[in-house]
């Protein structure tokens, strides 16, 4: 019963589907646990569809050197796509996904979901305006990354976490902050130092606190 | 008579439409021709889809500044659908279209396209799936701007100049590279001297002769 919900929400189609192929939704389905940090995808298999129940997901790009890239998150209602990608012939490149908070997910087969999606139309659709919509989320990054100074990319960054988590205080390390944004943690704290002499921010061992939240938004915007 | 035949290899879903919709669709083509340079799509507007039936369109974003980076190029027998964002609700953001070539082009309008598209999936399918084709083209544009080493992002942009026109020579001033890559063209100008030094290029007025294809590919992978 509690899955029928929870695809009533998350699936337009859903009210389409016939009741052979509502079952073969929730048969597969499992419902999973990722503790923080956990992996949740990477490129060495066609993982499935995710809808998140509580927590965070991030959705990054890895280089073969360990570098990384923040692409987006995802919060709980959310659905994500590119974990799925041999359900989608049309993308033809690899996403990691980590849980950045301990994260309850509902987790789709791909085989089962692609099958339907090949015969429902509806259901493609809705695979395909999904993934459409993070294309538009990543193109966002994309300007920020080849537009942006690293110091309004900071700004953006840390403005974010604050509408994302409440409160005042950012509570992530130089370092962890540093591969969010594709950059060295050198580069992260120079900023932050020249932040908190401009008294926008005290950098503290618990993490950054916000201290002029307007003159933050003036270097973000 | 022409167009039934450019609808029928471009459309997967063309053999599906009923004889009034293939006529919406005929009144709603108009053959375009566009000079070098001169702009097919910009942010103002939803241009609508265009078929390219020769010449070459170059994708690109383009910062308050006026700062420029390229996402993609069109070739003959491509489709644009960017430049129709309002056909795809899903697509927020904005980007820019000009011809790099002198080109001829079919343009369909959105409005009708889209009517079309919210009536018959495969329509919609179409288009989700050609954007999210894009998608992967961005993704590997982001890929070499994170990850990659200019000199290394210089050399793959070569080769793929050379491999759309033939020849051993990019007929490209320095400027019009560094607008391609993002960047400065002394930053461009810099590593075409290093290049030249080690005997991989030569660069002359009338554009970059590639002299030394092996080396050219090993910076490149």
């Amino acid at each position: 019963m509690e899955m029928q919900s929870v695809y009533e929400t998350h699936f337009p189609f859903w009210k389409d589907l016939c009741d052979a192929d509502r079952q073969l939704m929730v048969e597969n389905t499992t419902r999973v646990f990722f503790e923080r940090e956990q992996s949740v995808h990477d490129n060495t298999r066609c993982t499935g569809l995710f809808i998140v129940k509580s927590g965070r997901l991030r959705i990054y790009m890895l280089s073969e050197e360990g570098k990384e890239i923040t692409l987006y998150r995802l919060m709980p209602g959310d659905v994500c796509m590119l974990s799925a990608s041999c359900v989608l012939s049309a993308i033809t490149f690899d996403v990691y996904v980590d849980a950045e908070e301990p994260s309850e997910c509902y987790q789709i087969n791909p085989q089962a979901f692609h099958s339907l999606s090949e015969r429902i139309p509806a259901v493609k659709i809705f695979a395909l305006e999904t993934a459409v919509t993070r294309f538009s989320d990543v193109m966002w990054i994309m300007q920020q990354i080849v537009f942006m100074s690293m110091d309004k990319r900071l700004a953006i960054f840390l403005l974010d976490e604050l509408s994302t988590t409440g409160g005042d205080t950012v509570t992530m390390t130089h370092e962890q902050i540093a591969r969010h944004l594709g950059t060295a943690r050198e580069v992260v704290s120079r900023i932050l130092k020249i932040m908190a002499a401009d008294g926008v921010l005290e950098v503290a061992r618990k993490g950054i606190r916000i201290t002029d939240k307007k003159k933050l938004q003036q270097i973000a915007h």
